[in-house]
């Protein structure tokens, strides 16, 4: 097939090709916050929400995305999952949920949006089961903290 | 079937019952922003990352999550979608890019969770296309900015 | 188009046209049962579980595969849910989880496939958590217990 | 949200808003037709390929697929499905499987796109289940025969 | 990350961290039963239900449903899959469909839930297909039969 | 489990057990083409259709079709993807889009299935891209192009 010619260079999705990249283990940590009214920190804390346990449902929900980060992020290789684990922790003085989500695997790329998509999911999850109650609630930083594995190294963010 | 005597009030998720909720024209709009390095800032808005468009794959990658929001938020209704529409807006002196996501439908429930999610993957997407050359973006400010339709009535977020 | 002369009746799947059907409100009751372990059982009963919390995990399980009944069920119609609604009930005696699922919806035709799918991957769920511990656990007796709406009418199993 | 004005036209990916169209009976039939070698086209038609029996597999096949169109087709809009009907018909003289697809719904827009990856997807199960015996299987001419319902009014292609 | 102080341990879900473990060929056969009318057995077992070949769609449903284990199934590990296999038999005196799933993978932990799934949505498949003559159909005994692989060695459960 | 005597071969969906095949570089190009009215042809070469860039749009959709081979085609295995590579070129003179798709991964089985599914639903997605304008396109010459690794050697289809 000859080259493109009539279209310009813009808007050219492309995969990164990995079958040349090594199998290693690769691990992932990002982290996210949901700010909340005091009446919705109040019951995802009693755990009084009409809806159920905020933190539990939003565990779950977090896990599932994180399975399904390829079918989500367009240009994102399949990837098995060795784990995902998801840690919530209500941090009072801000009236906020913490989300931090860790996601491991051996493969040729590596596992960062696996875990950012399960901190946005189980943010947003945190926000449909407090929203009757809170229209305010906001989902912020969701950023890499950790990345281990792959040719680029460990990889730390500042605090 | 007896209650559940055997099981406390907690943890147990529960959809909410719409099935006497009226058919209504139901509206909402979400908002986010990704910040970025001045490097990865510089290739989105030349077009010029090495993965492609950033801001037309975010687009599609949003719409895409908005249709299938009930399978990654546990709690949430199954509902036809009439349009969704995503707004990336760059911001140069934040070096950020502003994402906004409308979502309509005619049902007996709400589609902030669509519009919310729809922001949230197109940031994430927004990251997976720079990451190669800015670990360190952050998708923030993820909320809900104007809703309408349904019992509660018109709701729109204070600036 | 003529008729398919060279293939016989048999193996023609087949989804029934319901375009001319009305819609009305349909709900469907199914139920089902795990037989566990005197491990298992305990466990569950004491949510102690290596896994978590085997009943609040199983609820959003079956949430989350009635949701997804079309997918799985080839000849299943996608139908919109109003509610689905997931018991969970240990019985002492039998060493078991009793699974109820509700379903309901305004549509074309019945959700028994909804309500009977969430009761099933309930049940699964339970066995996934608890199968560390206890491989023989069985899952029986998924069956519609109700159901109501449609040209068919009321339907009530016999106890 | 202001103007996007860093971004040209070209790559906004746009959904149609069909909030304002009427829920009217649409109707749409595609057809298409997969071209095998003298070795396949007898093993489809005595029934006798390895992987099974391929026009009852491709037939669930394509009526999953027409499920599943919204999340294959990026600006495709969710539907609720009435029916999804599949005929597959073998053309001795052209040795080729012809795939006819049907789809049905109440709805604010059409379902070409339905009956069209009906086809498409019925059409690559007929090439899976032959490859081992033939990789030289085409399949072809995936079109709109027929569309009704819509401020359009019906179609009907040109023999 | 501190520990989650306010949460107690109860509804954490965990997925298991299998990244130490070896990749070894791993089996699984589960099996469950489909009691049915004795219309209805008579239908499945003349192949003439009214929506085509009861047990080649029970066959591909639960093929497919295999295939989507780790979506279903929250804590589940997404694996692939080397073979699934579905023999369905009747069983005349019990008027009943068996069904026997085999998976097949190598990888770092078991197969068991494939199995168990792709008995399951086989037997709620003959369900759906029966459904029209008979209501009252069950799915019943769905149980692991025979594991390998992996550090526990093989479970062959008592007949 | 005895033999199903019940049940004739036919209609016995069967996965290709390749638990004893070895890991290896497997490729596979597919190439398609759709035929455009000159309308549609123009629109698509000036970029100026209404719903958005129709070649970039398409690029994603049939990326994201590959990695969800397994879920469409029936008896497929699902598998990792090292990379899915998607080309449209503009054919003047046969007002055609042609699309050229290849997809690698290192596996156990080969990756027709995905490139040609990638091929179809790129196909299919200018279709919905241009139906506004040009109900009579048509997609056609869905074939293999190329295959290399596993057992049966390169193999390459005759122009």
């Amino acid at each position: 097939m000859t080259k493109l010619s009539h279209v310009d260079a813009k808007g050219k999705a492309r995969m990164v090709d990995v079958s040349d990249k090594p199998v290693t283990l690769r691990q992932a940590v990002a982290r996210g916050v949901v700010t909340l009214s005091k009446e919705a920190f109040e019951q995802v804390r009693d755990n009084t929400t009409s809806k159920g346990d905020v933190l539990g449902i939003a565990r779950i929900a977090g896990i599932g995305a994180a399975k399904r980060t390829a079918e989500l992020i367009p240009l994102c290789h399949p990837l098995p999952l060795d784990v995902v684990e998801i840690k919530l922790e209500l941090d009072t003085q801000r009236r906020a949920v913490i989300i931090e989500a860790r996601a491991s695997t051996r493969a040729r790329t590596g596992v960062e949006m696996e875990a950012l998509t399960a901190v946005a999911v189980a943010g947003l999850t945190v926000y449909d089961m407090v929203k009757a109650v809170d229209r305010t609630a906001v989902v912020s930083d969701i950023k890499l903290i950790e990345k281990s594995g792959g040719r680029s190294g460990r990889y730390r963010a500042k605090e």
